[in-house]
């Protein structure tokens, strides 16, 4: 196992005025799971007065969420996949597109991975050999 | 303006069979909320057969996920807040102990950090005078 999921940050700056229509937000998000090959458990969007946006997808990969600031014309969107069937760059780039924007920053961070020093048994449990030894046996 | 959002991205291993149960993972993330001093405004979980929970707290100040493997005792889990009132290392301390986890690893990015050559006028569309130097004048 290398890892079990995949976490697309991403940082959308120069959006157009698209990212404070609820409606519009939501059709980009349901492009963009579609986009992903992944399946949506249930979708919330919802408008802030006087303006923004935040919608989240759950998807039985994981979830797909976007929090726009219209007022500096900026979306925060993160697409967490799981699977090998999953393409969360693939969303990534429907949502640049359907945002309208000029500028981005998108990162790629592995989930689930698991650390090395977890297969140890010692973790948390000091192992008897050290507890004898701290009981100055 | 030094960012728009925290976003807290944490790794859970070795965690309890609570991550499994449904009721006790919405319990938890609710406690999680109020840890962070955010507002509710949606919750979505949900289980899945054979194992494994998905959640996702939809927040005015964001959002706050969680997704189980409880075949491997992990749970990817992420608080995304905005405000400066909110404390998203206090919700994911509230995850951490809810779930037992034996072992975590903890980051957090800062959101919505305008990119320095944003400011530049000519990102998009080219200044006038360089407009008119290519076109020979």
């Amino acid at each position: 196992m290398e890892h079990l999921g995949r976490h697309v940050i991403i940082e959308l700056w120069g959006c157009g005025d698209v990212i404070n229509d609820v409606e519009r937000v939501r059709g980009a998000m349901l492009d963009a799971v579609e986009a992903a090959n992944a399946t949506l458990l249930n979708l919330y969007v919802h408008g802030f007065s006087p303006q923004g946006v935040t919608g989240v997808a759950v998807l039985s990969e994981s979830h797909l969420s976007i929090h726009t600031w219209p007022e500096f014309g900026y979306v925060a969107a993160d697409v967490f996949t799981c699977g090998d069937t999953t393409k969360p760059q693939a969303a990534a780039r429907v949502l640049y597109d359907a945002f309208e924007a000029e500028h981005s920053d998108i990162k790629e961070l592995t989930r689930g991975t698991r650390p090395a020093h977890f297969h140890r048994p010692s973790l948390t449990a000091p192992p008897a050999e050290f507890t004898r030894t701290m009981a100055g046996v």
